[in-house]
């Protein structure tokens, strides 16, 4: 035999991970939308129809693989999702690596939302307000205050005990102000608005958007997912991860005219970003095999050269 | 932690693999096509077009999970297919096992053509002619001839030398007497004929086939692949091992109003199979994931019950 397949367990890749190694790959998997390849995201499930995974594959330079992702809505003592990276061997096609990373997985997603924060907010936002209360929204929350001077976390949930938990667990972990408010307060006083729910309907009005505003949708992810009102795009600049996926199992699934521009070429400077301060952007996230790629490839190196952990 | 995901290297599953095994997964395998699912094969590429990589996968009882096989044509020192089956823990949607599965998959795919012989072929068949010279027509031979009392190979190949050298390696590994033919000496004289190509035009002509034949159709596997000529159906009735998959990616993808019998339906009784000694029969295999599963789990089984092992 060949060289050995490198694994890393699920406590591996946590105890690796971070929001610098996540924002490092998500860049270099946002650029590589220009030339690398993805292909058809499959949604499966187990004998039980409510347990789905997905997967994700793709390539780029020397990175090909495939992402299985799990929902099992079930579980109790386990997290409910789970994330499995496999990587080829770009020479030989051969198993070149397995990354559990359930953990990482959150991580992934929030810098995606990061990096569009980063490259599409106002540089002076303040007021974040989140959607959501969910693990997700709170690596949301952490990944976004890292990219801009946020000083206050409004946080919006369908259940008010939820919302506040949520907002002394925010304040408890990053320092931040944090407040449950209602979706129109939340929404009208936002800089960035971040959308983490699993919702198949809009969570608020369009109405309620103030100009300026940067909108991160992170949560649809399948055929009848939503979390924006469709009236948004009317006034909005429309940005996503990746154009085919986030018009087929993103937001703009519900938006079939729309053209969004996908943010890994305003990362390389072919298409513009923002043009000015009054301007609505929205960014969503379907999430794309190369994050996943890229990911499992920083934590494989981090984890070879363990005196540059951090 | 929970419970670790157990890992089988390829040479701890080429070390467990027999045909026993593989043809009890593929009966497995067959049976579960009336409850189980499987899902939208996907076909990838490495960032070389050249190199590409398959995702088959599916859920059925407690299994559930993917097959990534890859076929990377330029490899020289190594197998061109490598294949890795990725199990997930039915119970929590958590990686389970990682099986690597190269050698057994020539095993897999040679037993779903053995238990389509077993199950459609004349029970008196005695001279099986393989079109194709590579490693896995080999195990097709090996793997009919365990099935039916085989007491003749005929071989036949695009090159002279191929076919000579792949008649007498089948008699070096089996005993049995193998010549090569030319295409139509060896369709004629065929009661068991067994394609294994990478063919896109059929390899012979269908007045060629003798009333009783049995042919099973091994290559194709995706778009364009063909190794049948279509005048065959018009006298032939059709099995294959998926229909949704045969239809696209299968053989039948070329004669799109047939509609093949799934043989799992045959081994279940629910279904006719072969109804006189002068039917000709023809099974299309395109590969589906739930053999994959059952394979990693037979190989998980017998790696775990040493004792049992042969």
């Amino acid at each position: 035999m060949t060289d050995s397949p490198k694994f890393l367990s699920e406590a591996e890749s946590a105890a690796l991970v971070d929001d610098e190694l996540a924002l490092s790959a998500a860049r270099e998997a946002f650029l590589a939308t220009a030339t690398g390849s993805t292909f058809p995201v499959v949604i499966g499930r187990s004998s039980a129809p409510e347990n789905r995974f997905t997967l994700k594959s793709g390539s780029a330079g020397d990175l090909v693989g495939v992402k299985v992702g799990s929902f099992w809505p079930g579980n109790v003592d386990l997290p409910r999702h789970s994330s499995t990276i496999v990587l080829l061997n770009p020479a030989t096609g051969r198993l070149s690596a397995v990354v559990e990373a359930a953990s990482a997985n959150a991580y992934r997603t929030a810098a995606a939302d990061a990096l569009a924060v980063d490259i599409l907010a106002r540089k002076d936002s303040r007021t974040l307000t989140v959607i959501g209360t969910g693990h997700q929204a709170l690596h949301e929350v952490r990944a976004v205050s890292r990219v801009r001077p946020i000083d206050r976390v409004l946080v919006v949930g369908r259940r008010p005990d939820a919302a506040r938990a949520f907002a002394a667990d925010v304040t408890a972990r990053t320092g931040l102000t944090a407040e449950p408010v209602d979706a129109q307060a939340g929404v009208t006083a936002a800089d960035v608005l971040v959308t983490a729910t699993t919702a198949r309907e809009p969570l608020f009005d369009a109405s309620w958007v103030r100009p300026g505003t940067h909108i991160s949708a992170m949560g649809a992810d399948g055929p009848g997912k939503q979390e924006l009102p469709v009236q948004l795009y009317e006034h909005a600049t429309l940005f996503c991860d990746l154009t085919e996926q986030s018009l087929t199992i993103g937001e703009f699934q519900h938006a079939p005219d729309a053209a969004p521009v996908q943010l890994g070429a305003v990362l390389a400077g072919t298409a513009a970003g923002r043009t000015s301060d009054d301007e609505i952007t929205v960014f969503d996230s379907s999430g794309f095999a190369l994050q996943d790629l890229t990911l499992a490839a920083a934590l494989l190196r981090r984890s070879t050269a363990p005196g540059e952990a951090q």
